[in-house]
C-alpha cells in the first residue's frame, strides 16, 4: 500500500503555460482521487498529433495552463471510493476515451463510442466534481482528454484505464492507447482484410502505418500505400506496404490508378489523412461487390464527403472506426496480452523512432513538428 | 422430352410495338435455345416498376418492338448444347441478372454481381450471337433484361435461371425472381436487424414492404415506415411496419424525426425510394457505433449523395445492395426451399393484389400506372 494514499502529491508534471510555447518541467500538486478515479504513477508516455494539435491551439477554444499527454503507461499508486476493478500496484494504460461498462455503446458489441467517456477535447478539469486535480504556484492546471500524463502522476477517471499484464514492455506498449491501437484496429477489427487481399492505405503517418501493420499481420499480400510525400514509401516498407502511388504522380484521379492496378479495385482501403479528397478516393477506389473502405482520418468541421450513389449500390461498404473500434478496458488488456504472447505478429518497435527522458520532452515535440520519425517516448524515471 | 426441342415454336406473346402504347398479344416465333441457352414455357409472370419505366422509355434509348418481363415461373421446355444444370421438365426462376458461377464476382462469398451476366437494360439481344430468338410478322422482337417473360415462352442464358423446388407454389414464388427479393434481402442478407433491434425503411412500395416484411422475419420490434403517401400506412402494418413517419408532417429533417424516436437512431435503415434525399436521411438516422444503413433504391445519374465525414467517423455503416444480394442460381432455390418447408415465415400472398388472364396484361399496367396494389399476377394459362 502506498503511503501517499489520501494526501496531495507532489511531483513533476511538463506544463503547458501557453499555446505554442515549449512545456515547462514543474513542480505540480496532485488531489488525491476522489470516488471512481484513480491516481497513476506514469513510467512512460509518447507524444501524438492530437497533443501537438491542442497544444498549437490553432481552431480551437485556448485553455491553459494544461497537461497534456496521452499516451502513456504506468501503475496505479491509489484508487478512490467505489473503485473495485483497480487496486494499487496495478499496471495500467490510460486512455483518451473510456468504458463505463454500464452505457448503451458499452453494452453492445460492436461500439466503443461510450456516452460517459467518449473522448471530450473541451472537457479540462474532472467529471464528478468538475474541478482540476493539478495545481501548481496556487493556480489549477487543466487536465487533457482525462489523461494528462506528462506528469510523475495524474489521475484518471477509472473507466479510462485499462489494466494490462505486467510483464508487458511498457516502453513498448504505451503507445497502443492511441495512435498505433487506432490503426491497427481499423485493419483488424473493422476493414479485416482476407488473406491474400489487397488493401489500399491511404497516409503513411504512424497511424496509416499502423493500418498497414494490421494488413500485414491479416495476410493481406498487396498493400498499396498513398501519400504525397514519396520519402515515406522506404519506411513504409518495413510494414508490409509492397507498393506506393503517390497521386501527384498521375492526371488522373488516384481511385482510378489503383483500380487499373488491381483489375478493378482493392478488395480493402483504409483512410488516415482526414482530407476529404482522400477520403473520396480511398471509398471509390474498391472493388464494386464486395469492397470496404474504412475512415479514420478526423476532417474539418465544414467538409462533405460526395459521391456518386451507385458507388454503394453496386456494393460497396463505406464505415468509420474509432479508436480502431477498441473497447479500451475491454480490449486492450486483450490485445497486450496477445503481444505479450506473440500470438500476434506486432512489431510495436518499428513504430518507436525516438527517445528522450521526461526533462527533455520539448525535443519529443520539435521531432514531431519537423515530421520526424513517428513515436518518440518519453522516459518519466531519468 | 418435349417434342417441339430442336424446332422453332409458334405462341402467343405480348408485344410492346412502341413506347407507351397497350402490348398487343401476337403470335410470334421463338427459335430454339442455342449453345447454354434453355427455352422456358411460361406459367406465371408479375409486373415490375421496371417493365413500365423502360415500356414508358422515358429518358433512356428506346428499343421497339420489344417484350418486357422480368418477373416468372415457368418450366423448361428445352435445353441448347453445353446446358448441363437443367433439363427439360425442371421448375425455374428466369431473373434478370445472372450467375455465370466463373467470375470474380460469383467466386465471391460476398458478391451477386455477376461480369458476364450482370443485369444491362441496354442489351436487347442474346448474348451468344447478338440476336433475337423472338419474331413477328417476319420481324425481330427484341428481349428484355434476358428474360421476356410476357411470352408463352422465352429463351434465356441458362446462368439467368434458378432451378426451383417443383413443389412450390408458382403464381407465389414467381414475385421471388425481382423486387420481393430485392427488399427481402437488403433485409436478411445485409442490413440483418437483431431481435429486438429497430429498423426504418424508406418508401413502402413493394420493395419497401419487402423489407419491412425481412426486417419482421428477423425479429425487429420496431420498424418505422416513412414514406410521402400516408395513404400506405394501412396496408404497411401488415408487413410488420408499427410506426410511420410522413416527412411532410415536419419541419425539421425526417432524419432528426427518427432520431428523436428512438434514442439517438435506430439500429438499421434500409432506402428503397431511390431519391438521393431520402438516402441521405436513411443514412443519417441511424444510431453511431453501430448503425447500418442499406440503399436499394437505384438514383438518378447525376444525384451526388453527401454527408458530413463525422457521421461516419461515429461509427455508422453505409452500404448499397443489388438484388438484395442473393446470388440468383445459388441463393434463390435456397430461398423458395425455406419458404415451401415454412421455415421462412414469408408472407407472399400479402404481395399479390391483383390477378389477370394473359389476354388482360394491360390491366396490370394500369393498375400499376394508378399505383393500386403491389403485384398483378398474370397467369399464362388462360
Amino acid at each position: 500500500m502506498s503511503n501517499t494514499a489520501g494526501q496531495v502529491i507532489k511531483c513533476k508534471a511538463a506544463v503547458s503555460w501557453e499555446a505554442g510555447k515549449p512545456l515547462v518541467i514543474e513542480e505540480v500538486e496532485l488531489a488525491p482521487p476522489q470516488a471512481n478515479e484513480v491516481r497513476i504513477k506514469i513510467l512512460f508516455t509518447s507524444l501524438c498529433h492530437t497533443d501537438v494539435y491542442f497544444w498549437e491551439a490553432k481552431g480551437q477554444k485556448p485553455a491553459f495552463p494544461r497537461i497534456f499527454g496521452h499516451e502513456a503507461a504506468g501503475v496505479v499508486e491509489s484508487v478512490g471510493e467505489g473503485v473495485t476493478d483497480l487496486k494499487p500496484g496495478d499496471t495500467v494504460l490510460p486512455v483518451f476515451t473510456g468504458e463505463c461498462k454500464e452505457c448503451r455503446h458499452c453494452k453492445s458489441e460492436e461500439s466503443n463510442m461510450c456516452d460517459l467517456l467518449r473522448i471530450n477535447t473541451d472537457r479540462t478539469v474532472m467529471l464528478s466534481d468538475g474541478k482540476s486535480r493539478f495545481s501548481a504556484k496556487g493556480k489549477p492546471i487543466y487536465h487533457f482528454l482525462g489523461t494528462s500524463t506528462f506528469s510523475e502522476y495524474t489521475v484518471a477517471h477509472v473507466g479510462s484505464v485499462a489494466k494490462i499484464n505486467p510483464a508487458a514492455p511498457l516502453d513498448k506498449v504505451c503507445v497502443l492507447s492511441c495512435g498505433i491501437s487506432t490503426g491497427l484496429g481499423a485493419a483488424i477489427n473493422v476493414a479485416k482484410p482476407k488473406k491474400g487481399s489487397s488493401v489500399a492505405v491511404f497516409g503513411l503517418g504512424a497511424v496509416g502505418l499502423a493500418a498497414a501493420e494490421g494488413a500485414r499481420i491479416s495476410g493481406a499480400s498487396r498493400i498499396i500505400g498513398v501519400d504525397l510525400n514519396a520519402s515515406r514509401f522506404e519506411q513504409a516498407k518495413k510494414f508490409g506496404v509492397t507498393e506506393f502511388v503517390n497521386p501527384k504522380d498521375h492526371d488522373k484521379p488516384v481511385q482510378e490508378v489503383i483500380a487499373e492496378m488491381t483489375d478493378g479495385g482493392v478488395d480493402r482501403s483504409i483512410e488516415c489523412t482526414g482530407s476529404v479528397a482522400a477520403m473520396i478516393s480511398a471509398f471509390e477506389c474498391v472493388h464494386d461487390g464486395w469492397g470496404v473502405a474504412v475512415l479514420v482520418g478526423v476532417p474539418n468541421r465544414d467538409d462533405s464527403f460526395k459521391t456518386h450513389p451507385i458507388n454503394l449500390l453496386n456494393e460497396r461498404t463505406l464505415k468509420g472506426t474509432f479508436f480502431g473500434n477498441f473497447k479500451p478496458r475491454t480490449d486492450l488488456p486483450r490485445l497486450v496480452e496477445k503481444y505479450v504472447n506473440k500470438e500476434l505478429d506486432l512489431q510495436l518497435e518499428k513504430f518507436i523512432t525516438h527517445e528522450v527522458s521526461f526533462s527533455d520532452i520539448n525535443k519529443a515535440f520539435d521531432y514531431m513538428l519537423k515530421g520526424e520519425g513517428l513515436r518518440c517516448i518519453i522516459r518519466m524515471g531519468a
